[in-house]
């Protein structure tokens, strides 16, 4: 090209190129194409920006704290531990308070167990016996409490008995109270503080409501009431995961404590609150055999003054709480908002494609429309050329006259 | 149709249609025009894909193990407990190493309990009482420590005196220390191991440097020089997270190591590096009143020669370490990618729609311009078709010769 | 406007303006864009919509509880402590089944350690001394066990020797059994239930199957042929992540147990199963110095005759399993659908705006196509609206008769 050429390019970069329509006075399609563009648009303000709020960016990946503090005592009366009182430091495991807590409603104590022999438990199939022979010295009761010592102790000379074994002795009775001990435990209440973080924004908050009036923070209940109170009462929070809780206290179970941070940080930071709810986490139903509730084993070590280890072993029954923490903030963000408009605008044109379908296909004047909305081009075939050809000087002057203005040069 | 119509539908199978525009020479909605692309574009570029990455695929499903390590003694000189030496075992809570850990700097010691009746704390304003019947035998003192027995006890026959209760006796007194008891867990030294794994893109890594240089892994400390040494100083720590180690440690609180892994996967993986933040997370001065700081109580448990159970009760104040580790991986994937570019070049329909209604509504010769755009089709009415059948014979032979190129037929 | 502008405007809002575009009868282009079209279709239907579910709305954010129980019973005979059975409640740290458990299986222990003044272990290079001017009284020894009491305490008058410390005495040994102790810890089992819920689709399920066969619960093991079987044997948990038992035995380590739920809750809930994975967690190899395998202290406290206390230290070595739970359920949404089919449409413009620069641009008769499918329209022009008008008179007559149908006025 020269330098006219360059020139021309170069203003012609400047030149509009705006798409052709045809008009297509057709009312059925014209209708049925708005009715579209008015669902898509109702769609794109009404669903994607209103309800799923679809202009924000969100960050899913909360950070969170959780403390946990129990409060309450409980006074016990049996035949084995005597007058006994319980306080925090007996009863929840661990003493820490993380956002995993255990409180004991029951247990099996076995007091002063030492290393030693002793019968087997009576209840474990492994360790029946009818001679020596059945107690391999050495080997481990499968799902017992020890190691045969390779003697089959019976009361007289009955053919049935049990393995002798070597463990912490005598093992554990297989009989826990009837009713939960800690009966009492269902007063007790826990303060839960709950920090939270949203790192892609930088926005902080607790659960704790910010208020000055110290004496309401002390004395308050979560309740539907006082939904920002953060201090629960343990008998209401199983009742709210739909359970009893001397139902619960006997079996012992768990329960998930679920705070839930919807934000909307275009809002002023007041209107982030949590949501709590509350559910059981083991299924009480579904598998009684294997392991229903909640129980483990744990064990305090003593010496008695010839230095020999003894120990306390607990089997203990109880609810075990998992706070759960999750959330999700939502801003105004710039690249959602274009990703939804445009893809609401790429919708647009499937509505369009799908009118014209209707159009150039299903209408009665469908072929007159096809003709009109699409120009037939035939380049490089001869005889256009030839004919073209012949009749070029005859359009010249004509065409000069007529179409000029509209610039339908041929070539 | 006839066998040629079906070659025909065929072959136009394989005609290529493009969109008819018209150009319209208006400088001024040209520049627009190339203005809006060129921003699209840069945003496109700059901001959707050097800035956000939008052609990566992201996970943020990270899996991540921590391992702690403290290291430090400590020791005091207190009239309650002697000369006495601290070490890891005896100030870390719980022992394990987990990604939460307390450090015990402070502590209420209340030996020799044993369960027993004697007066409740004198600051429990439930426990107060003039006469025996302000004290129900049996009623658990509320936020107290015991079971009350149904006695007032009083020094001389005042008419102010506390419940005898049934308790852990005698129950602590509610009096700290003034000033920590464990000054030196500044110098306290704690070694952290983050393994992380991105589990959809099967990507694992450590934060401990890979060097081979082991003296540099003992002996180095985390700061701004040494950002790969996971072996940081609690002093600091506090510090970092804006805080007085020496006020924490009277009071206690919680201190929040985040371990942030932001890694481009299509860069090499000595490039994935974490980066630390320190933040607390309890809030120092919102909430005096109901719990400021960090403390729980726990207890240690005897027994004498009798085989009577008694313990001591420790009232731990210290700093948690909450160790979060969050992070996100990205990798190029085509399907954002895509839906990136895609959107862009919907937008590029939205500009140009931006651009049309310009032209067409509100440029001076708009009238003119929407002629050109738009061309009308009345098909169906019945005027037209009987003008046309009149003029047709006419337009025939001109029609032709004019025309015929164009390919304009009206059928 | 006038009343008839009006209504002229109101009827043409419903026109249906449909693209116009040119056929180019290029077979090369043609097929080339047919071939475009396909690849998007296959991709879009391919590719976002079977394998990566783009129809679906998604949740990451899974919350899950995990209860562990394990169970075995371990015999050790060693010249330190004798004979002795070490039962869950001895070697499983923290007791309380959570997702995070270490079973002991080597320990190094230090019995009836007092507070008290000894020589430093001799291992140690900062309390090394060959006077007492090498020990400051009240400095902690760097990695130490105590803190100097100023003598330095020799063998003879060798140069050599180890300040003195007041710790608690006598400090620990630096030599740990060769073998591990409990190598019969590989038989242990563990139960592992894990309940999980998303809560934006208010989806729950535990792991545990749910079968009637309570006989087949107490005794399955999980393996390949046991998907579904949620009990687990240690020795072959270390095994598939790739490590032998007795070696990590030994030094210790961290397994971790992925479960991964990846749910599609279009298909029934039976469908959604959890997919265990194992790995180590702890690098084997790259850090040997700081610390290989996984341990921690911790101390039994006592109390003798004279109420004081002394304890046992013990360096336990283990294996650490992390229980992580991460997951993903999908469920078909319109949004996400339309965002894709959107930008898959919007793809096909971008198809087509590729095709065009090869028709227009890099084809043969590119100039032809050019001119066809760009109608120039130059409005505004002095010149041409001066030929215009004179032309005018003269296009009128014959324009009515030839173009009118067309509509293809000027103004």
């Amino acid at each position: 090209m020269g330098q006219v050429g360059w020139k021309g390019l170069c203003l012609s970069l400047f030149d509009y190129k705006t798409e052709k329509y045809v008009i297509a006075k057709n009312k059925k399609v014209g209708i049925l194409y708005r009715v579209v563009q008015l669902s898509i648009l109702a769609y794109l303000v009404g669903w994607v920006f209103v309800v799923k709020k679809g202009y924000q960016d969100s960050d899913t990946s909360i950070q969170s704290s959780v403390i946990t503090k129990l409060k309450g005592v409980a006074f016990t009366n049996t035949s084995e531990l005597g007058e006994r009182l319980w306080d925090v430091a007996d009863y929840v495991i661990p003493p820490q308070g993380e956002n995993v807590f255990f409180v004991m409603t029951n247990l099996i104590v076995t007091p002063n167990q030492r290393q030693d022999t002793c019968p087997e438990s009576t209840g474990i199939r492994d360790a029946l016996c009818s001679k020596n022979r059945d107690c391999p010295a050495g080997e481990a009761v499968i799902a017992g409490n020890g190691v045969k010592t390779g003697r089959c102790l019976k009361v007289r000379s009955n053919t049935n008995g049990t393995c002798e074994i070597l463990a912490w002795c005598p093992v554990e009775k297989k009989s826990k109270p009837r009713f939960p001990l800690l009966v009492n435990a269902e007063n007790f209440t826990v303060y839960i503080k709950n920090s939270i973080r949203f790192p892609k924004f930088k926005f902080s908050k607790t659960n704790v409501l910010n208020t000055d009036d110290d004496f309401y923070l002390k004395t308050c209940h979560y309740s539907a009431q006082h939904r920002y109170c953060p201090i629960f009462h343990l008998g209401k929070l199983v009742s709210w995961a739909g359970n009893n809780f001397q139902d619960m206290a006997s079996e012992g179970g768990v329960i998930g404590i679920q705070i839930e941070w919807d934000c909307d940080l275009d809002k002023p930071p007041s209107e982030c609150n949590p949501h709590y709810s509350f559910s059981r986490l083991d299924n009480k139903f579904a598998e009684k055999s294997i392991s229903s509730g909640y129980n483990f084993r744990f064990a305090k070590y003593y010496r008695d003054a010839d230095a020999v280890e003894y120990r306390t072993l607990i089997k203990a029954y109880g609810i075990r709480f998992d706070v759960m923490v999750n959330g999700k903030a939502g801003k105004f963000n710039i690249i959602p908002t274009i990703i939804n408009v445009g893809s609401g605008l790429a919708l647009m044109g499937a509505g369009a494609f799908f009118c014209d379908v209707v159009l150039l296909y299903l209408m009665k004047k469908s072929n007159f429309y096809r003709g009109k909305k699409y120009e037939e081009v035939k380049g490089g075939h001869l005889c256009l050329w030839i004919c073209a050809g012949l009749l070029e000087e005859v359009q010249q002057g004509a065409q000069r006259l007529l179409l000029w203005p509209l610039k339908k040069t041929i070539h």
